[in-house]
């Protein structure tokens, strides 16, 4: 199963362009004044992409990794070594890969799946060239599973949405950025957008500016107005009176991390957004593909919350430009918080939408998972 | 009774700095980055520092623009009129104040106050100097009564809060900026925490950005620190997980306008406080002298919500600054919300602090405001 070629769609923003043997990332540090497609030819390149914040957002990053070591070998002109060399040069380069960005936890993730994939075909493989096809081919294969992914659960995500809402068009809110920026491509949060806008029954998108790093004004902005959305940018503190003037039906938020009864770790405001979104009756769903559920976490009060530099709230985009808030004042800067299952009405996958019996309850993931494995 | 000077106190930062025959206003467009005052010489220094921003916040703008007036009349080398001659002088000088920011209401207000005044004072004043001394005596008593409105509102505030909250010490969160930089001196809402602080009571206070024009990280986290009270600033959209974590007991913030049943507009954002502050059992505080009560709106469904510049959210510095927004994006930037008074615990007044029979209920102002004339 070669590709040629994966392509999103042809509409939506593409962060990664990939074919065989080529692979352009759109550089995110210039966003959203310009538009810049850098070339990346081997496994260095991604290393410096990655490192540099060229591609942000854990899948995009672990997708960038992965393509740019499929580009290099695709390209490599000769390799005077045995099947197993083959394995062992991968295998080193997805290390040094790893190194770009050492928490990223996908990124590992990707690389852990990737080295077993090599194994086993070193394993039966006669020469090189075999073990470094079944490599790219695998990339491919990661790339294209991760866009499937989100083109579910955006699909999912609008037929449930249809089915709560009855009015023939609807407007929805969404928090920091989960499109194809983030992702391999379509987006969680932001696809479901998607899928609703082609559906037809998107009235409008709103998204938060996102503050401190300013993802919903730099980048979800930014795919809204590519991608031709009717979208509008509101300040996070503009949220309730949004809701209380009635111009919203649903908020739809990505995640870091949700635990096993769906307590959510998302971008900081998303708890504020939900407590929001319950008291004025508006639905609350969290989109995020299974790879995000960890099992082992038995709810929010196990997950850490990563507090970040001070510089994001005193000076301005995110930190890197002018100062702007009064020298010498004191910072509390967490990065995520943890919003209770009982605010979120429903958490979007690509195997179908998690509810539960009562709005009160918790969420029965693990139940779901094996239901519909 | 006449005032040499008018000081707020020698620790909390003053904006408007006032002797008879000198006026410095401490240039807001600087802050934070630098401390500079100007030297206000006469009514044509007062209309360009008020109509350039140099002084913001209502209460604020109505005294630099009094007290202008006051320091050129001081200074007078020669009039040759009568009192009659020297009552439309000022008539004439007070209108064209009032021309620097023809919206601002407290400006009007002033303006017609001291105009009230002139003429009294022309009706019996055998000579033009009577009613220069009058006019003076008069703007240096508003000045005068508007820091005790606010030491009054801090004082009754601070009590009233210690005598809810048995603990020893405790954190409060405030939202824009109600200090000395938008009133005559000490604050509103910041009045209180001034007290709590000078009382040994205030274990921390909490500002939030304030976005989209920052008044909180430019202007409430300089005053904090000015006046050395232990301070944090944090994202507006962190207010929620700030009270989650039990870090403060209570939320006070100031008003620009209330309804005769409570219902409080104030900057965007306050409404959204306000819900999350009641979902944790947190106490909710509007601070505000009695001038900003409108018994004419019974309640805040009457109050018509200023929409402002989308350049506000699409660039940094409220505007100013450089692009951080993606281009084409549309925006909404509501300036004020509406606080419906059941989320509400207590409006703090110079007169007292109004509360109300039961958490659901309405406030009966009109009936405080009887009680304590």
């Amino acid at each position: 199963m070669a590709l040629d070629s994966v392509s999103t769609d042809n509409n939506s923003l593409q962060s990664i362009c990939y074919r065989r043997g080529s692979l352009q990332l759109l550089d995110q540090r210039k966003l959203p004044l310009e538009t810049i497609y850098l070339e990346i030819r081997d496994s260095a390149d991604g290393w410096s992409a990655i490192r540099e914040m060229v591609v942000r957002g854990a899948p995009a990053i672990a997708m960038a990794a992965a393509l740019s070591l499929a580009v290099e070998v695709f390209n490599l002109n000769a390799f005077s070594g045995t099947a197993a060399d083959a394995a062992s040069f991968l295998g080193n380069k997805l290390e040094y890969l790893v190194s770009s960005r050492p928490t990223a936890v996908n990124l590992s993730d990707a690389a852990a799946k990737l080295k077993e994939i090599i194994s086993k075909a070193a394993a039966t493989a006669s020469e090189a060239n075999s073990v470094f096809q079944a490599y790219i081919e695998a990339a491919e294969i990661m790339l294209k599973d991760d866009v499937a992914t989100n083109k579910a659960i955006g699909s999912y995500g609008a037929s449930f949405l249809q089915n709560q809402l009855k009015n023939s068009k609807f407007s929805v809110l969404t928090h920091c950025n989960t499109g194809s920026l983030a992702t391999a491509g379509y987006g969680t949060a932001l696809g479901v957008i998607r899928a609703l806008h082609s559906e037809g029954v998107l009235e409008r998108a709103y998204c938060s500016e996102t503050r401190p790093f300013n993802q919903g004004s730099r980048l979800t902005a930014f795919e809204l107005v590519h991608d031709r959305i009717p979208a509008t940018l509101i300040a996070d503190s503009a949220a309730a009176a949004l809701m209380k003037d009635g111009r919203v039906s649903a908020v739809i938020v990505g995640a870091d991390r949700v635990a096993a009864n769906g307590d959510t770790a998302n971008k900081i405001g998303t708890y504020s957004l939900a407590l929001c979104a319950k008291f004025h009756n508006i639905l609350f769903y969290v989109a995020a593909p299974l790879t995000s559920i960890d099992l082992t976490l038995s709810s929010g009060q196990e997950i850490v919350i990563e507090e970040r530099s001070a510089k994001e709230l005193l000076c301005s985009r995110g930190g890197l430009g002018e100062q702007v808030a009064a020298s010498g004042i004191s910072v509390w800067n967490p990065a995520f918080d943890v919003t209770p299952a009982n605010l979120i009405t429903g958490i979007i996958t690509e195997k179908g939408v998690v509810t539960k019996a009562g709005a009160d309850d918790a969420f029965d993931i693990k139940d779901f998972i094996q239901k519909t494995a």
